[in-house]
């Protein structure tokens, strides 16, 4: 049987993550066909969708940070036993969108319940299932907001400052991890031309898994 | 203001300990009026209760026991942040029909998780936030499992080993914690009859708490 890889991707809202996957699917479904699967949170599955409705539900006000936590970490749990674990079982290549890496960097410094407790807690979900790549889509968080909001940049000091230094703490959190963990991080700047930010993810993955993507 | 207390009752099921603590609540409400509050998870609050639907759904035949440890702790940090911690605050009796412990016997010992895994994994969802009292309602499983099926003893027999099994580990995870946590968890025996067992619990309350239950 294949290798299997996990290679998840991360990064702040804004960072044109899921373009820039999109685009990876459509190179490499040539080659893999089947053997690639990408995926992402809560992934379909009717467990993971149900709690997904409960987090998103904005009736929901009342909602404690360490419930949504633990939520996330619920929803993850399945897709990883649901979808995850049997694709590299059996020999898959896993793109998924979006990790632990995002509640360390959201809920761990973003909502300020802190990174080491959320990431303890979310050992027990995935049992320590840790991914065999990460690349990080990084852009300052000005310019996230700023493509988020669909503002031009100069434009930015219209966001109010708190949503500004919620994801400054998510950047600075995904900056520390790429810094803590250089084997398993690499750090693209999404703050280029989108190509040249497909042409460089490409060049990490064919760098890291040569029989794979090269 | 009057000093609070968090007093939580656990025990197997069969144990009897819903009917103990009602009888208890009816006795002591004339004495503390809306001092005293009893709740139980998922305590009727909205998020608690969605999640409690979930993790209830016998449709749900794909839940892995993680995913249904991690729901019962999202349930439990949203009913603590809604009733308990705002009951305590105000300087309550606060009683409540299981806790903490409750998913370290069922997750972490009946199906076989591991407790210091689902322990650890509670105190993300309670900050560690650990009861001034806990009574334990002790029962052999096979007369605990006898009263659930309303069966008599002798024809416990009947029952599937799978099922004794699973309810013996949890009794014994029970009383594992009595004897690591003597000062916090005292045991009732729920094998004597029903006038006993209350009487038993208002004696300890009585010596814990004597300016409150005296």
């Amino acid at each position: 049987m294949e290798t299997s890889a996990f290679i998840t991707f991360e990064g702040p809202d804004g960072a044109g993550k899921t373009s820039v996957l999109n685009a990876l699917i459509e190179h490499y479904v040539v080659k893999l066909g089947d053997r690639l699967l990408s995926t992402r949170e809560p992934g379909g599955n009717k467990i993971s969708e149900a709690i997904r409705a409960i987090i998103m539900d904005t009736d929901n006000l009342e909602m404690d940070a360490r419930t949504e936590a633990l939520l996330f970490a619920a929803a993850r749990r399945q897709h990883l036993m649901q979808t995850v674990r049997p694709a590299l079982m059996a020999g898959k290549i896993v793109f998924s969108d979006r990790y632990v890496d995002s509640s360390i960097a959201y809920q761990g410094a973003g909502r300020q319940i802190g990174e080491v407790a959320v990431a303890e807690m979310n050992h027990f979900a995935t049992e320590g299932l840790t991914p065999d790549l990460t690349i990080y889509f990084d852009i300052p968080s000005e310019v996230g907001l700023a493509r988020i909001h669909q503002y031009r940049a100069d434009q930015v000091n219209r966001l109010d400052n708190e949503a500004l230094a919620f994801h400054q703490r998510v950047r600075h959190a995904f900056l520390q991890m790429v810094e803590a963990q250089p084997k398993r991080i690499v750090l693209v700047d999404a703050n280029q031309p989108f190509d040249q930010v497909v042409i460089q993810t490409e060049r990490v993955l064919a760098e890291r898994f040569p029989t794979v993507f090269s």
